[in-house]
């Protein structure tokens, strides 16, 4: 029996418990049984014997969950095999989410996150961390949403060289700039646009000026490059200052504009750059894309949901699948 | 130590043996050590201590390797764990490979083939064979070039519910018909600038008339479905009348005509389709794409290389690795 711990029921949380009662059966015929023993958030939390729905009806309707014991407490007391971490991102401290992996780490428990601020924060140190312990640290989710960008490389590409990674990592942006491009409207119009949508959030400086891309791009490049790059080592430049001006040149050139993500060996870069109307990259609407070029595989190319509920939680699930398979 | 034995060698045996030798590190830093203890081919071979350079060196320039033991001497009384089935595919009969996969999986041996004809006459028997024996047949490198389809659907996806798959799973077909739309010249006139660049066979059939998409589209859906569709099961419908005109019709609404293979648990088809110009698979070029459409992890798209020495070699050492990681 694998006993789940799930720190942090916002959306995730929630979304990855969705997808355990959905998938019960297809998970267990694959990895065994498994039981969530405790779920928590920053100031309350469910354990022992209660059903997923319960945990998530409650919660919907209260805010909270019906124990007095927060986060912190599960991760240090409770006994669970793997911690699925989806607490709120800091990638300036790695916020509360580094302080449960690293506990979890030490435990002797795997862990699957979808936080970007712990891995772009101490990413070597973590990694270093499960290593030492014999567990598995897994974060298919961290970057590229739904793509399986983390595995492709780790696994398929394992033995290629890649030289380069480019990609589109941020759904708001890449909104944004399609819209742009086909509405030839200036950024503001399409940024409250995109706020009355939901695609972008109130304050959205997070993804126009390229944060979030590049917290994922660090994420990325270690994965690569198995190094240990840090948020300071990449260079960027936000989508807010493109004109539907330059639009109009790119588009009579044949190209568009996107905020494209860059890492090789030596530069990690977020900037956005001119791009053919038909390279893979040019993708529109919220999807992601990454192209990665290696020394014998070619350009191997993945698209799919940057964000989203459903889609953030399948490639977790897919982590802990890897975990036990 | 894993025994190899590579059967077949003519541009894919020799590439996958090329690949051995460049990327021998990575490997045993994966997989522990190796050693080919064989090459084979119909009509010579190679075995006991010899160097991979020079099985190489030899065939090239004697077309044939010093031994006479042919290739289903070495399947049938070869000391090996894994065969490498690399002969030449007949999608009517399975082929000689027919004979060697199962006489391999009979005798307990792990399989990667890059030979789409056995699996296409046989699927669900050589699947079943290898269950039965406890080991495994790769056929990454059979669908969609170094692609990594079957690992996403087997693993990644493994617990999505693939509603649709849709690809351009045939390099040929898509050099032509993205050439037919930047130039707007005849079919026939591509289809000869295509033979003198070698990307289509002087006779081209198989290519053009979706025999090779269809093949692999009947590969692909038995993977996804775990059903045992034939070969006749595909509606087809090549792309040899497709005229300049027709482009010229699409293009002006904002389409583009491929060649798209598509697999539901009902139908599987091959045929020349309208494909929004914007659409992740109107690509260009030998490119193949793949889309699938899930329930969990919405649309996810690969693009890369459909064929090539380099890139086939690749997906078959993927799979080498797997069988062992």
């Amino acid at each position: 029996m694998i006993k789940l711990a799930i720190i942090g029921f916002g959306n995730v949380g929630q979304g990855f418990a969705e997808l355990l009662i959905k998938k019960r059966r297809e998970i267990e015929k694959r990895v065994g049984k498994f039981k969530v023993v405790a779920i928590a958030d920053s100031k309350s939390s469910i354990s022992g014997d209660f059903k997923l729905e319960e945990a998530i009806e409650i919660k919907k309707k209260t805010g909270k969950l019906p124990e007095d014991r927060i986060a912190i407490e599960i991760v240090e007391g409770e006994d669970y095999d793997v911690l699925i971490e989806s607490t709120i991102t800091d990638i300036e401290t790695g916020g509360a989410g580094l302080k449960y992996i690293k506990t979890a780490l030490k435990r002797g428990c795997h862990v699957v996150t979808s936080n970007k601020g712990p891995l772009v924060v101490a990413f070597k140190e973590l990694v270093n961390l499960a290593n030492r312990k014999g567990v598995k640290l897994m974060y298919e989710a961290t970057v590229g949403g739904v793509m399986p960008v983390i595995k492709l490389i780790r696994k398929y590409l394992a033995i290629c060289e890649i030289e380069r990674a480019m990609g589109i990592l941020n759904g708001t942006c890449n909104y944004i700039l399609s819209r742009m491009e086909e509405e030839k409207l200036p950024f503001n119009q399409i940024l409250n646009e995109a706020k009355e949508l939901g695609i972008a959030e109130a304050n959205p400086s997070y993804d126009i000026e390229g944060i979030d891309a590049a917290a994922k791009l660090v994420i990325l490049a270690n994965t690569i490059y198995d190094c240990n790059f840090k948020f300071k080592d990449v260079e960027r430049i936000g989508i807010d200052s493109i004109t539907p001006e330059a639009f109009e040149i790119a588009i009579k050139r044949g190209y568009t504009i996107r905020l494209i993500a860059e890492a090789s060996k030596r530069v990690l870069k977020v900037s956005p750059r001119l791009v053919p109307i038909n390279h893979p990259l040019a993708v529109r609407g919220t999807m992601n894309a990454l192209m990665l070029k290696t020394d014998t595989a070619g350009n191997i190319v993945v698209m799919g949901r940057g964000a989203g509920r459903k889609e953030t939680a399948t490639a977790m699930l897919s982590d802990l699948i890897e975990i036990y398979e």
